[in-house]
């Protein structure tokens, strides 16, 4: 036995094969998800797991490593989220996003972190040797939401599409804060003494790292979709681009102390469409399910290891400051939506209900982006205080406002997602106001989303798509697309009910009377009829020669190289037949 | 700028990037792969790699780590082999395979371990301190044929199935017997004495480590079977289970010291047809689309690797031992195939031609796994020697014997892949005359290849299928699945010419004549024909509502979840219209 050679690659499929088991077994009984999120089911198995391991080896299980966390298993999920993001609504509400992640975290971190300062000055807690700038270090990570966490519970719960465009931007978004912050504070932690210069210096740097972030996602989204000019011969090797690229830009921005999570969103919403027009279908879909299974899988993963970490001895239960730490997390985000809203409210026509602000503050979930930057902290006595109270934080919110926010949404009866999306007829009448909208502010002056959503599309047909684009296979209008996926659809439909062509063949013949056609029990079928049938379709659609399983060829895949002669041969024979 | 943070993943992903660009680097230009395997290409942008780096550092650049190779750049390779493994060729050829595999290996092994040994007896050539055993070992890991390097040739040549099969299955199926020579001579180095206790456990190991190997492969495959059968409700981590069970067989092989390479075959082999019928169609073109990608890159990878470590000072330049090696590489694999095949011929009515014979003997192609066992051998002072030797006898098997293959076969003639493969009705011919033969050699009493493969069948009907397929999914013949396709895909390439149920809509409106309905051009286009004919198609094809663009949700694709309703809404109006 060498279990020492493969250690590393098989307890990494393993924690997979769990992960992916673990997601198999809550699927199987569908009354369990429907109460509890699957995140803290997912928490609870490690939770269990954990103490397996504590309980076997009697010393803490190993922690989720925040290299392994913020390396391999964040980036494809914020990829998926990226990839998949509906354009439309975050970018007509992009402003509101922007002001609840650039200035609602920095209002929770100073608030969070002053009046977590304040209750360390009280004697009867003992926690007078934490430092005002601990305290915000300790606020910087803490406030901010998690995407991760987000998601998992946002998507179960169904709300409208522009409430949970507002928290998921938000916290996407909010990574550049955080980490500017977080690294501020760090920073003058370590520094004797802080001067002003470093003050302004690091707001600054907000600037910076966000919009760095944005060029770097964006060359890298370009050069990806510019790369898949040319792979019309290589088609196996397409999706790999995607993946490829994207990840680059999150390593590159990470590696110039950018926001990658900035970076890989710019990156995916860039190359989308010109990567979705240059790639096969079979290429497109491979890329879908495969960003789907990866982030799935990363998600499943994390909150599994959130569990597996909470146990152990890394723990110092101050219950005064942890108390008063989940308490000020909910006290500051509820006022700083309700201020914040209030003054996006007056700018906007289409505003901001008070049950919306109530779901956007209670969906304030804490994560593992928390959770990692907690352990990253450099050692100091009480970094076992924080790791406790950001422990608690994150299952609080998970726990407790994960599963009663479902409730909530019932029983105030927020708005939900409409249960249709928008008919083609609307779909016309949404880009004709939009056009009809850039034109008004084009001619009054006023420089709108609309007038720049026009430039950008001019800029993008006029330039971008010449150079990214393969000469011969333009994007259609998204009209023409969507008629063509549901006449290629309703094709399959009608190929798999047997209804193509030829009216004799009943459905039955095709999907359940198989007996007749294995040649084992062809004594046993005795009816003429459907032997008729049988030879009649074949008779018919049998034309030249049919190739079905060519050789062995590690660079394409079966059945790609047919030849365009026999489509057009079938096209003929059917068109007569019909 | 923080390198260290992020460098493994970073380099990681920009080797994969060269590999990628260069492989389509050399699609572009179509005459350079039709003269030269990509192989040799691949190679050779690794020494200009390498070259590059010893040019910088003025040292070694960094060789191909076996951990590596054995760990994550070899199992790809072998997973895509065996997945797309033909099947029935196989099998039907399985005897002549093992023998070439097993005999044959060790054949060469003894044939050119004993011969080199004489000419470290000549004094002039200053080797008289390599022992005969060091020449065993040495043989061991130099007379196994690559599957890797057979692969990268073979499928450009396209020679006839059966010989593409024996020379392609022998080089898999010698993994076994070159894990259990390479590891006997290692320990029998290293040991004072040897008993010949020992070499009698050495030849039962063989069966072990092949048998083994095989049944670990079998149970991981039936495992991923069974498990596949509860994923409906959650398709997109279907095919993940694929690879995980597959990685698994191959790592737990390994870790018994087994051959990993048997087992991942066959877990492939065994889960193919029941993973096929469980997980669905998207999920199956992920899993072969993936499968493609990965053993591309490892291939590209494995090759660049190979001419980038071939730079360096790694390197004893003993010509005298270097030219015998590949002379007795050369004479004895001819004539071990000359003996064997005599044999073979002997009891077989289908018989291997000389012609045949010299190809397969020509096409023994060495790779990356001699070149990653030289390197894991044990510090001795005329390792690098070997090193010197095992580089050179790959890079004349791959360059001299890969590039003058295709000439030979063009020039020999020998019989080509068949153009088209069998058309339906010999399909169900030879499927006819499968059952008759196995009844025949039921009557004699002569328990041949049909028989056994007519018990396995029922076996496979009776109890495996019943456990690993979900009820209601039951495996249609495969004339059936076959008809499906071509319905399937006759049904969407009429959808794309616009030909599906409505006459009027001719095809350039669809493709073409985009202007039409892109709003920005709308006053250009002033016929009114097309109009109405847009008009009339969207009022036909508009039932109650289309879903478009669904929400974000982490779990499901866009339109996965699509109610049967519709669908069935469409058939009912579209059969109408037709």
């Amino acid at each position: 036995l060498d279990y020492q050679h493969v250690q590393v690659p098989f307890e990494i499929t393993l924690w997979i094969m769990l992960a992916s088991l673990a997601k198999i077994g809550f699927h199987l009984y569908n009354k369990l998800p429907s109460v509890v999120p699957e995140s803290c089911l997912l928490i609870f198995v490690g939770l269990i797991m954990g103490g397996i391991i504590y309980g076997l080896n009697d010393r803490s299980p190993p922690v989720m490593d925040s290299d392994i966390f913020f390396l391999y298993l964040l980036p494809p999920i914020v990829l998926d989220a990226g990839y998949f993001m509906p354009s439309r609504p975050f970018f007509e509400n992009i402003g509101t996003i922007l002001l609840y992640a650039v200035v609602g975290t920095i209002w929770n971190v100073f608030g969070i972190g002053f009046s977590l300062y304040g209750i360390c000055q009280v004697k009867a807690f003992r926690l007078q040797d934490v430092s005002l700038l601990h305290n915000l270090l300790f606020g910087s990570l803490i406030a901010a939401v998690d995407p991760v966490a987000v998601l998992a519970v946002f998507e179960e719960i169904h709300v409208n599409e522009k409430l949970h465009i507002l928290v998921f931007g938000e916290s996407l978004l909010n990574d550049a804060v955080t980490v500017v912050l977080y690294k501020l504070f760090r920073s003058f932690c370590e520094m004797p003494t802080i001067k002003s210069v470093d003050v302004f210096a690091g707001v600054g740097k907000f600037f910076v790292v966000g919009l760095g972030g944005v060029l770097v996602g964006l060359s890298f989204g370009f050069t990806a979709a510019f790369t898949t000019r040319f792979t019309k011969d290589i088609r196996v090797i397409e999706p790999l681009f995607v993946f490829l690229y994207s990840y680059l830009s999150y390593l590159t921005a990470e590696m110039f102390h950018l926001s990658g999570i900035v970076a890989i969103i710019s990156c995916a919403m860039g190359m989308k469409r010109y990567v979705e027009a240059n790639i096969s279908l079979k290429s497109h879909t491979t890329v879908k399910y495969f960003m789907k299974m990866w982030s799935s899988v990363s998600d499943t993963l994390i909150f599994i290891f959130l569990g597996v970490s909470t146990i152990g001895e890394n723990h110092e239960w101050n219950w005064p400051y942890i108390c008063f730490t989940v308490i000020f997390c909910l006290i500051w985000r509820a006022l700083g939506v309700l201020v914040l809203t209030f003054f996006v409210n007056r700018f906007h026509v289409n505003t901001i209900t008070s049950k919306d602000q109530f779901i956007i503050a209670y969906g304030g979930l804490r994560g593992a982006i928390c959770f990692s930057l907690v352990f990253l902290l450099p050692d100091f006595h009480r970094k076992k205080l924080f790791i406790a109270a950001t422990t608690v934080v994150i299952l609080f919110t998970v726990f407790v406002q994960g599963m009663t926010i479902r409730p909530l949404v019932d029983l105030l009866a927020v708005k939900r997602e409409r249960e249709s999306a928008p008919t083609v007829g609307e779909q016309i009448h949404i880009r004709f106001l939009d056009h009809l909208l850039a034109g008004i502010e084009d001619i009054s002056g006023h420089w709108g989303q609309y007038y720049w959503k026009d430039k950008l599309e001019y800029f993008n047909s006029k330039y971008l798509q010449k150079i990214l684009l393969r000469e011969y296979d333009q994007p259609k209008s998204s009209i023409v697309l969507l008629y063509e996926k549901l006449e290629r659809k309703h094709a399959i439909e009608l190929a798999q009910a047997g209804q193509l062509g030829h009216g004799l063949a009943h459905p039955s013949f095709l999907s359940s009377d198989r007996t007749v056609i294995t040649e084992q029990k062809l004594e046993d079928t005795p009816n003429p009829d459907v032997l008729d049938n049988m030879q009649e379709i074949l008779a018919r659609n049998l034309y030249r020669i049919r190739r079905t399983g060519p050789a062995y060829n590690r660079h394409t895949l079966p059945g790609d190289s047919e030849p365009s002669e026999r489509a057009k041969e079938i096209l003929i024979l059917r068109h007569k037949s019909l």
